[in-house]
């Protein structure tokens, strides 16, 4: 997984692309050079098997097998099996293509015998307070799902576990379900982004009011474009979702519409909690530029305070420094001890009339 | 009921559920001890009945009576209770599940025996200044409405009461008319709170401009927040009502649709109060930040005044105080004189240039 | 009529109705002893007849008669009146209810035998630079219109002066056009109400760039506040008069569509202009923080140039004051007017250098 | 031609109308003295004939000509002839108010045996700074064209000599394509005002960036209300061109469709532009705002290294100007020269830990 | 190419057409004096030929030729030529006034035997960090596409690469997909700008936060203008590519939908992108202006603790520098010291009680 910075990185190896024809596979993100992951999970109501392949040729016998298949790539990096995978099950070149490009924008989309839907995989670091964005690519297909990770992880493990266990629902459903239960495992994933921002915001809440440090305006900001980046991977998911409702869709059975609904509301949950902290967070700056101004103000007020009283009266004191041969005053006796009592007087009149005494 | 607070605490529990499968009752809320309380009014034109029931399955019969039944259950800490409600009425478990889980936003669903409709009551807490934000789920069948409350309250009492006397059209009206009387009831919470925060702006209002302290801005944006979260409540509340009337939905006859459509206004109309007081307040920010700089300015004033007129004076002291033996001016009789001249001559002409005398 | 403070302490009582059952009339607006004023128009192309009732039953009558009935109703606190008329026309409960609180939104509501109006009649009070509210409600029948006013006014006495005169096309046509015609004396009032908003803008403007004082940041405060009524009583008219254009509503003749396309037009004309009333508003604010800005800029420069001119001065000075034994310029005979030299050739030198001379 | 001032205040007599009955023609605009002039075009691809008529109803025979006929109107101010006019032609009394009335919105309305298109004329005044606004309304009929200008102008002119030339394609068309030409040429001059607006940002974008006086805030302010008015009489029109190409208009055959949709792409060219524009200007504010934070900021920090420098120094040979009998420093020789020493030493430090030096 | 700056020098060239035939051929641009580059290149899956040819007259064969012919004219500033080819091709004169117009928005327009689409080939000048921004018509017809650039440029020699190699389908696909194939380097171009523009924001966010100069506010300015421009160019043409997809087209078939949904997604991802950055951008100067304010905050915070500490003691300095015959502290011998330890005492409190210490 990495990171926007990392993100921004890799967005300019697109461009490596540019003058290539339209289908050229090239893995657009982080280098790697480890194996890629195959794993296989075989299953209906009454049968499951679960192997980790070595050779993608491996998996083709399972496309047209009656049990439902779940082909996962984890690793982007070995365009051969891509490729080869992609032959065999007769995937358009330019998905292909937008597999291995992991910049895409979230979308579905549907040729005769699949469908097509990419979405990113989004948690939060909590040591860096970043947000680690990884691309997952879903082909379904009558039969199978095929899932494309960039990296190896454990997120699919529980839905992993709920199969082989026969937990809830999903061995009595077909291939539908399977792409439904792996869509919301990774929406589910943003319930936890979003407690992790809601508690930065609060924690940036707390500190903004209490105890405003210069480093704060530049942590509101990347905490704005984390929002940013984060709502940028989330909105075009609505669309995903509710296309999966509205649009009679190969392989997509009615019976789990209220699933995809479901999944749709979460969606438009974490759409619509993301613009309220995105508000939040404009109004977080508001207050630390109005804490900065007061703060200033009351420097200055003591600054005039002090400048108010003291020039005067030092002026006072200069003038009966001076060396003039003809200063009357300078022989009143009671002249040194009246003025230090107009200076106090004047000071007690000053800090009265302006109500600070 | 509990504040804006407590809501992001809670919400931090729905990670608990992640990698669960979906339809999983898990109640995502404040844990209780105390019983859950099951209220049954049972009602036709002729008949009432009201009880207090100690077990669920003594509502079950009236699910298939002819009179109208309204079970309504306070607390959901018992999931037991709602698990076996569900099974008995034909609920979806991810309906069951949504009941449950108090941080949804306010939807309708549409099943084909049952209507589920979720929403939020809110009332405001004039103590901490806090909106209270409380789940409601409807469940609207054939000839009952099955209400779930987070808490026992007494908001549904005069509606009980006008059943019970059969006061307005209540008794004469089917179970779509109860539902309708029971979001009305909700939604007129709404204008209350709209009140208090009317109140709360205007009281800010007032601060702002006659007496503008530092913590005004923090409560500033404490009430920004607050329209923020009652917004993000009431806005899909337009969607749920308008599919209320929109759409031929099961149980829901066109006979009560000049009260839906009653219903919807009431909705816009607060939805559109909030819109209008988000605009107002954050007009207060800039009132504030205004004034700030406006204070900043005198006091600057104040003391430039001071020390343009000061300053140089002090100077011309601090020369005639220096001890150099040649100075021709120190021996002239009237120069102690044209000194002190010279100063309250300088300082009118310059009040007078500035037009500040 | 009443002022937006006003319209927020009378929301204060909408409150008072939570609880009550749908369609309780409850009059929400101030409360008056007056009478209730009843005016009767009956006319049609030969006849006219005006009449001021003491009962409203003496109206009832014209409900079926075939010339056209203009039943005016000034004053809302009379409910038993507002209840008879409603039973006697077969009007909605819900309308009577929305007829006596006087918080609506404009709105449409169509029924089988008459279609209901309500908007805001609004004037701007030159003293209190304050708009003035005003809720109109129509009911429009076969041929009849009903008019509900909260107060005795002279606003529709030029129509009733056209209709007794038989001036322009109103006694040729129907019911149907005597809903326009009274729509369009409403709206054709806000036609001043900007103007006059307008007057005031102009005025704020110059005061910005001319005369800036510090009360004007609530001034420009207050202005947009009153914007933000005045757009949301009409911005809801466009889809009010859309409405009465595109549905084929009953009662309501095509022939009439010219004139209903009209009043669409000074809508939208006038929601436009509130529109851009609003962005010239907010621009005052940055014009006016910028010149506060720009003054505190100013009054810093002055107060650093003194600064940076004397305080080295008056070190120099202060250091020939000082009472050393061994000091050997003091004895200089030229050294004090070296200093005068010092202090003007210094001056000189940094007034050319920051070309401020 | 009149600016924006010149609009609010003539807005004002639009209030004059209230009361009176809709379609009453009462000319709101400057009232001027002279003669309204009435120009002849009468064409076909073979004939050509240009008059200037002493009386409109020698325009009269010509309605019914099977050659193109366009009668043009400047000057509105006699009411009498466009009412003359209108009767003859059949024009709807709301027309004609709405020629006379010269505060419309752009705006197309379709009556059954002509077209009403009412628009802006709108040209820069390079020595005011501000847009000179006309009102053109334009009638459509079988085979002719009515034009009403308010002022008599020369924008025609090259129009009318294509048509006296037989250039283009216009003496082979019919009065629809007239209308188009006419339309072309009003909004090609949007184009040259977009030009000196652009000029007028870029030369603003300049003086706030190199040169940035106190008047350039007010000067930005006028500038977008100057583009806020340009965008108020331009949007509208986007509909206006779109209606003529998508709906079945009477008289308007679908062969000038590719130049109805070359007016449209003209149209949304300019909206485009305005929005760009008003974009920038806002930026230009921001611009100017920081650079007079940045300047305050140097001002600050001269005033700042002056204090901290010679105030303490000051202090110093304060403390040794005092009188006191036992100060032993004073007897010390070189006590003075340590002083000068201490100062410079200090100042030297003081610099180099700011890095000012 | 050509910047900004010059678009607006170029776009009041626009104005000399005004008054002009609509359908006149102009050309708005830079002027140049070379020579109009005509490349040719005519291809099926067996044959390929590319030439330069000296006149336009000798690619007229291969207008009904079998073969997908590509003509490409560099260069727009001999119109006899563009005219020429227009008139053979059958084009529009508001087409080819488009085409020589290069002002305009992207759009298509569909006639009967062709379609007509005009974008912006966009590039980021690294040297003067600034977009330059060039026209290209293209013309699709049967057999044939034809496009015109303002310059001559290597952007297209990959494309001819692949043709003459037939690598990739394009030898296979008729002139629809050889439109795509175009359109589709000139969009993969737009994602090189954004990496550009990424960068530079990227840039400007460590300056902001780390070296914050003045210079960096025209930066950000300059920087927002050159996302507006990118966005004005990049938005239309989502509607341009949908409606490649959506409608149907002439010559367009439905095979090449897959490439043309590629193509709206990559142009949605550009737009959307901008948004970000816009986003981004906006945010920085926040960060910015927070910045100065702090500094100013603790620039000012240095001057209030000097003038504090030292002004009340200058002032007592003062004092005891007064010449008053009677002044006993004078002859106390520890009077001296005292003062000493009472400066020192005093702003080591001050310090304590301000926490400085």
């Amino acid at each position: 997984m990495k990171s926007f910075k990392l993100m921004t990185r890799r967005r300019k190896k697109r461009s490596s692309k540019s003058g290539l024809p339209p289908g050229s596979m090239i893995h657009i993100g982080e280098q790697r050079a480890e194996k890629v992951g195959i794993d296989l999970i075989d299953y209906d109501t009454d049968n499951f098997k679960s192997v980790s392949l070595e050779n993608i040729k491996d998996a083709y016998p399972f496309r047209d097998s009656k049990t439902v298949s779940w082909i996962n790539i984890s690793g982007l990096h070995d365009i051969d099996i891509i490729q080869d995978l992609g032959n065999h099950f007769g995937i358009h070149p330019l998905i292909l293509e937008d597999i291995l490009n992991t910049d895409q924008r979230p979308k579905i989309e549907v040729y005769d015998n699949y469908l097509y839907v990419v979405l990113k995989m989004i948690s939060f670091n909590p040591v860096s307070m970043k947000m680690e964005i990884e691309q997952v690519s879903l082909i379904l297909g009558n039969n199978f799902v095929i899932t494309f990770q960039e990296y190896a992880g454990d997120i699919f493990d529980p839905l992993r576990e709920r199969i082989k266990l026969g937990k809830g629902r999903i061995r009595k459903n077909g291939s539908d379900y399977l792409l439904y239960a792996i869509l919301d495992i990774v929406i589910d994933e943003y319930f936890l982004v979003l407690e992790n921002l809601g508690d930065h915001i609060e924690l940036l809440e707390n500190l903004v009011i209490e105890n405003p440090e210069k480093t704060i305006v530049s942590q509101i900001h990347k905490l704005k474009n984390e929002l940013l980046m984060f709502r940028r991977n989330v909105w075009p998911l609505r669309e995903v979702t509710n296309s999966l409702i509205r649009e009679e869709l190969p392989f997509v059975d009615e019976s789990i519409n209220p699933f995809l609904r479901d999944l749709f509301d979460h969606t438009v949950h974490v759409a619509d909690s993301i613009d309220t902290y995105r508000d939040m967070t404009g109004g977080l700056l508001d207050v630390y530029l109005s804490n900065v101004s007061n703060r200033m103000n009351e420097v200055m007020k003591v600054l005039t305070i002090i400048s108010t009283i003291f020039i005067p009266l030092s002026f006072l004191a200069g003038v009966y420094g001076m060396n003039f041969q003809v200063m009357p005053e300078l022989r009143w006796p009671w002249a040194y001890f009246a003025l230090w009592g107009f200076s106090a007087g004047g000071m007690l009149y000053y800090f009265r009339r302006k109500k600070w005494l």
